[in-house]
């Protein structure tokens, strides 16, 4: 690969800040990095982790990023997450439970690239609006739109990486009857708090996490009944009293919601759980990833890598059990490749990788095999770079424990405990069952119980 | 002017359908005009009026452009925006009310573009993401997304007419303790269903049209208490018990509000009627008009033709008394310039008309003073060319009539009647009082007293 000069970075989330925090390591280690811009549209960084109460369009009129709401817990362990260069303990200076709220992960991304020193890099309120890329000179234009100052502006660069997640742009489809239902109707996207929905009885449409940890949210803070309806299968969880599934909506005539086995409910207001879209429309179609949710999307070698314009990459575009630490997995392989550490293979053999990880992903059956094909995927990337070392198989061994924990107990699996794969400390107990905590910030986390269980 | 022989149209709203419609009357006497296309992002025409369920982002991931809400009635007599080509009396084939719900109004809209056979220069889910111009060979290449196809393409054009509107993306400020308020919290853009305030104190920050239509269409569907907040003055309507006005608010913790008097007031939503934002994200910053919701935008001679470069027009880009019959004498006009009917002055003298309407404007004192000002400007652009007459003079009385009709019952000016200029007829009186007309459907309306009153 010609030397990469300037590379732009489009997102300061995870996944953005994974790339810099790989390119920071290595000019740290003396290595020559290119000029790197990280433009990102948010007044700060930390992607979804940031919450923000604005919906729809935020004060620039730029659709708002955020998916996040109030009152949202980790759903997963945190030692399945953990950084293998930084972890938790290192960041809080003491061991903390598994299942922290969001103010909590934030605060531990944040530090640790407030560590890095990367701050200078990137560019915030600076949405990228076009990419164009000239084939003969191999570069690519970004016109990108500097929000305070109202102006837009071109840059080139010779490489660029997409990391502007997959979990921004809301897939919202319709239902007969929707338009004149009388109560809200908003996607997941749009939930910001529970409280809103005290006392109502709520239709959460959709069998994903969204679906299920919003219900259990507006089941925790006060509604009186949650409906979840479903396409294909029910959760199945065992859910107690205030909880049902029902099959898909067929139609919907006042409050009255009809479902696909002719059941009928009454209902206060509904919430498209209905997940996202992957949108990039700054990128031309050559350049642009088109995909639905899952495990290895077509067209990127190693899952990273545009395969006809490697000097482009996309960090972060899978569907998810991995996430910060396959982030770093990944940035640290597009690193080495846009420094040329990596050679990659030529254009056929790189199709046939990629077919041949698409075809196992295929023969995927169940959550389990998920979490083994994701572990191996990251297993990988890892043995390509000089990414500290990482226990994937015990992180895999977590994953699934977790998944028996939420089969055991959907609204009591937060309470567990999990012993870090890279501290080998064991997660104490938190203060306060999930159920009965109901302030979720920082401070009140932090007052942890000395003793692991 | 040398010959425009493609014509890109940004927006089948009805500015965009002005400029059609006026393109189309020239084409059948007889005129030789350009290849037109007209890039509609929304699913079908008539912009704003049409009516949507969702907020937010669609189900392309594009911004919704509809701020459109259930139980909208027009808040100005049908008589002033009446196009002078198409009475409402030779669409509905009899008279009826002057305040018509928005079903009405769609249906008039459409009706005229329907039977002028313009919808085969539309091209609908086609938002315009960029527009480049080259001037060495003064053409603009416009990078559109075909949302059916999931494609990008470019195509070039001579001229561009932008009328995408800007009642679309809402001006959204913030308030100190905004982001832990436990109700609801939107903008009147995503404003959908008086219904879901039955029963709650809402909050209403704004002084504007929406503010003073949306606290009275929940109070009309049984909102509990409207509490509007001002900024700079109160609307000062003779409200009834149930509204009140209170200064801005400088503080919200939990439910409860703080006014700029250091009054409080417990509410259960905040509805921000704050206005809306010019935007043209697609613009590069020397095409783009960057203005505040004015009479007189700065940049386009005779309101419409962009200074810098007379082959980008904008269309219904003022504040607005006049509507549809304003965006159709700026659309005849657009056209004529296009055609080379009119003969743009030198720029000196262009920039001289500008400032001179501009200063005209910044004297406008009141609403009377200001229903003058574009009564006046209006006039202008009709003189100089062929639509059909309009007696503005007429039409500005009703503005002034209605203007005092509402000060005399901001519940009850929507039961008035006015005499249409074109037609000499009176409308009839609607069969129900508006207070007591629940139904906003065109079906109801239609259903009028035989007898004018």
């Amino acid at each position: 690969m010609t030397r990469v000069a300037r590379l732009a970075i489009i997102g300061a989330g995870p996944s953005g800040l994974a790339v810099l925090r790989a390119f920071e390591t290595a000019r740290r280690k003396g290595a020559t990095i290119p000029d790197i811009v990280c433009f990102e549209k948010q007044e700060t960084w930390g992607g979804l982790w940031n919450y923000t109460w604005r919906t729809g369009l935020d004060e620039f009129g730029e659709p708002v990023h955020g998916s996040m709401y109030r009152y949202l817990w980790s759903n997963g362990p945190k030692e399945c997450l953990e950084f293998a260069d930084y972890s938790f303990e290192e960041h809080f200076g003491r061991p903390i439970p598994s299942y922290p709220p969001r103010a909590v992960l934030h605060d531990y991304i944040a530090g640790r690239v407030e560590k890095s020193g990367v701050k200078p890099y990137v560019r915030f309120r600076t949405p990228v609006r076009h990419v164009a890329y000239d084939a003969a000179r191999q570069r690519f234009a970004l016109t990108v739109a500097d929000l305070l100052r109202d102006e837009t502006r071109c840059e080139e660069f010779d490489a660029v990486v997409v990391a502007n997640g997959h979990f921004s742009v809301p897939n919202v489809p319709s239902f007969p009857g929707i338009e004149s239902f009388p109560g809200r109707v908003l996607h997941s996207h749009d939930f910001r708090s529970a409280d809103e929905f005290a006392g109502k009885t709520v239709l959460i449409v959709g069998s994903s996490y969204s679906a299920e940890d919003i219900g259990v949210q507006c089941f925790k803070y006060g509604a009186s009944g949650i409906v979840f309806s479903y396409r294909t299968r029910p959760m199945g969880f065992d859910w107690p009293e205030g909880f049902e599934e029902r099959p898909l909506v067929t139609e919907i005539a006042g409050n009255q919601v009809t479902f696909k086995d002719s059941s009928r409910r009454e209902v206060d207001a509904i919430v498209l759980c209905t997940g996202y879209r992957h949108s990039y429309p700054f990128l031309p179609d050559q350049l642009r990833l088109k995909t639905d949710n899952r495990l290895y999307p077509l067209g990127l070698y190693k899952g990273v890598i545009w395969q006809d314009n490697p000097k482009i990459a996309y960090v972060g575009m899978q569907d998810q059990y991995y996430t910060f630490n396959m982030f770093d997995a990944q940035a640290w392989f597009v690193r080495d490749v846009l420094l040329g550490r990596i050679a990659l293979p030529p254009h056929a053999d790189r199709q046939a990788d990629i077919a041949a990880w698409r075809a196992r992903e295929e023969a995927v059956g169940d959550p389990l095999q998920a979490i083994d094909f994701q572990t191996d995927y990251v297993r990988d990337l890892l043995q390509a770079t000089d990414y500290p070392a990482l226990d994937v198989d015990r992180v895999a061994e977590l994953f699934k424990e977790w998944e028996h924990h939420k089969e055991a107990g959907i609204l009591t699996y937060r309470d567990r405990s999990y012993r870090s794969t890279l501290t080998g400390t064991m997660a104490p107990r938190h203060h306060t069952d999930w159920m009965d905590a109901m302030d979720d910030s920082l401070e009140a986390f932090m007052a942890v119980r000395e003793a692991a269980e």
